[in-house]
């Protein structure tokens, strides 16, 4: 599917605004750039992440790569600049933010790739080369605004995961901020018992190392997470309590089944943890026509995420009737029969057409 | 310090003895190995990580690598088996297999190395190379097999580090085994969420990876490891259960100050985690006759890893009336000085004595 020139507005081009910035620009996109400070955009300028400084009103893709409390007010701005742009953000917490913003042009999104580099200098654009990017569409979510951020974020090598903006958070919870929280708790109590035992640190090794990796981070922005994502995280935290009461109990009751029962589970676990999603050799085109239902984008794409199925390429495809118009989503083609199966027995029409 | 050509006996050539017998081979030593599967050692001296299967009643050295809970049996009969030798262990706790064994000749070590592989096929020379090897010499311990074992671990490359046997189980539950088990429980819980989500384990990035890595490992030798150090274990666990606790009440309560104070805690240790230890440009020799008190050389060593001083090489020069003689430890020049007063403050006399 080829694109015609296009302009995108970063709205905070710290390392996650500047890598989209890089990105976007090697896919062909004229980028602008702002900042709350103006010296970091200056900055983007002079690192090649944005082709101009200042706000573009003509941009068809406004990308707000801010902390995460000041997502809301940043969007809703953009919103209001941009009147004809698809408007998305890069924030680790989606719930909150999506029903703050309400608006059908906005898609929620979260790119799972940084690294412990903060600002600018660490940006580079192939950050999303091979990552997931999660987007959160609703049963309000304009077709042509979702099928925009999609497919530029494709451009940019990442595969995009569709999920509601609750479970959105409830995963996110799971892998990455209870995790993080978890290393800093690990590393904290090894730094208060090294104060008994100086040789402590000393003999942390390799495990320990990879463990408490993440603790190294910048802890500026986990206040504005954890209030965003409040409830998810105690709910994880809870339940990981609760394992590590039951483990402290088989270890002192000298449950050796018991011990080998989970630490089995978890090494198959991890032996299966998937990589990065390839891209497949045979890819088929679904055509679903899109009737005036609300929430169609939503219901098809996170079909596709819960049967396994990646999307990866989206476009709408409008007839002259006006709003009505056919949904184009491009999957593996090994994997199609049971997404098609599944859309039809919710009642779409699908018609498989396959390429080449 | 020159060696004349040692011979040495390995009980037990999978990973860790194999890594040994490659590591002494090496460094000039003729290694006999023997294992209670014999097609492991012949395996061991078809890929080189022995010169000779079977027994050497001449050996100078024995080293037992073999499971925790087979240690002590192990070393026992090697101990009868090589009237003569020093004998050393290279289990994951050390104050059971001290308790029980209870015999001058016999050194507790552990060396901080390791694979995700397991077996012979894993064992590579270069194994110990900066990793940090503890040995728990006790008030008991014979001064010259003492003497022995640390000069040929150090001369395969790792950093001695001397600790009390109870000690050392209690800086190895903190630092590995209480991460490992929080690994497999962090990785166990998202596998079951991820039976509700399916694409959770997919939005599991680096983070996650790194924390949850060493799940992946056999879980062949941890019942043996959990029921031997189940103390030590479980107090940490306890503290671990405690703190995770707290900071679930951090995040529920919407604390961002004390969020951050832990945070910035973890960070900063992480951050100054210390490293392989470096060999210092300028090393001192520091001479201290020894008496018949028992216990000086776990004393000295002790004393030296307490206050952060790495003993590069050490060695017991026997005066020509028995029993007595001189140890002669080799520390880093621009630490020796905290050390040397230590030692004396505990009636020692020490002369150090500078190199070239």
């Amino acid at each position: 599917m080829a694109h015609p020139a296009r302009r995108a507005q970063i709205i905070g081009t710290g390392l996650v605004g500047g890598s989209v910035g890089m990105a976007l620009r090697a896919a062909g996109w004229f980028v602008t750039g702002s900042d709350v400070d103006p010296a970091h955009a200056d900055r983007a300028l002079e690192r090649g992440a944005v082709d101009a400084v200042g706000t573009d009103a003509d941009a068809d893709l406004v990308v707000v790569a801010a902390p995460v409390g000041r997502i809301p007010g940043l969007v809703i701005g953009a919103l209001a600049d941009h009147p004809q742009a698809a408007v998305t953000d890069v924030g680790s917490v989606k719930a909150p933010v999506v029903a703050a913003v309400g608006d059908p042009r906005f898609v929620g999104g979260h790119p799972m790739a940084g690294s412990e580099q903060d600002g600018i200098e660490g940006s580079r654009p192939d950050m999303f080369g091979g990552a997931v990017w999660v987007l959160t569409p609703t049963g309000h979510t304009d077709p042509g605004s979702y099928a925009l951020v999609h497919s530029a974020i494709s451009e940019l090598g990442a595969d995009v995961v569709t999920l509601a903006p609750g479970g959105h958070d409830a995963v996110v919870a799971m892998v990455s901020h209870v995790p993080h929280l978890t290393a800093a708790t690990l590393m904290g109590l090894a730094a208060r018992r090294s104060e008994d035992q100086a040789v402590l640190l000393r003999l942390a090794a390799g495990g320990f190392r990879d463990m408490t990796r993440i603790s190294a981070g910048h802890p500026g922005i986990w206040p504005d997470i954890c209030a965003e994502n409040s409830d998810a995280i105690v709910d994880v935290l809870d339940e990981l309590v609760a394992e590590l009461a039951a483990v402290r109990d088989i270890v002192a009751g000298g449950d050796r089944d018991g011990l080998l029962v989970r630490l089995d589970e978890a090494r198959r676990a991890r032996l299966h943890l998937p990589g990065p999603a390839m891209r497949p050799d045979g890819l088929v085109e679904l055509l679903i026509p899109m009737d005036d239902r609300p929430g169609q984008i939503a219901a098809v794409t996170t079909a596709a995420t819960g049967s396994g199925v990646n999307i990866y390429d989206i476009e709408i495809a409008h007839s002259t009737e006006g709003e009505r118009g056919t949904l184009i989503v491009l999957v593996d083609a090994a994997l199609a029969g049971g997404l098609v199966d599944l859309l039809r027995a919710d009642g779409y029409q699908v018609s498989p057409r396959s390429l080449g």
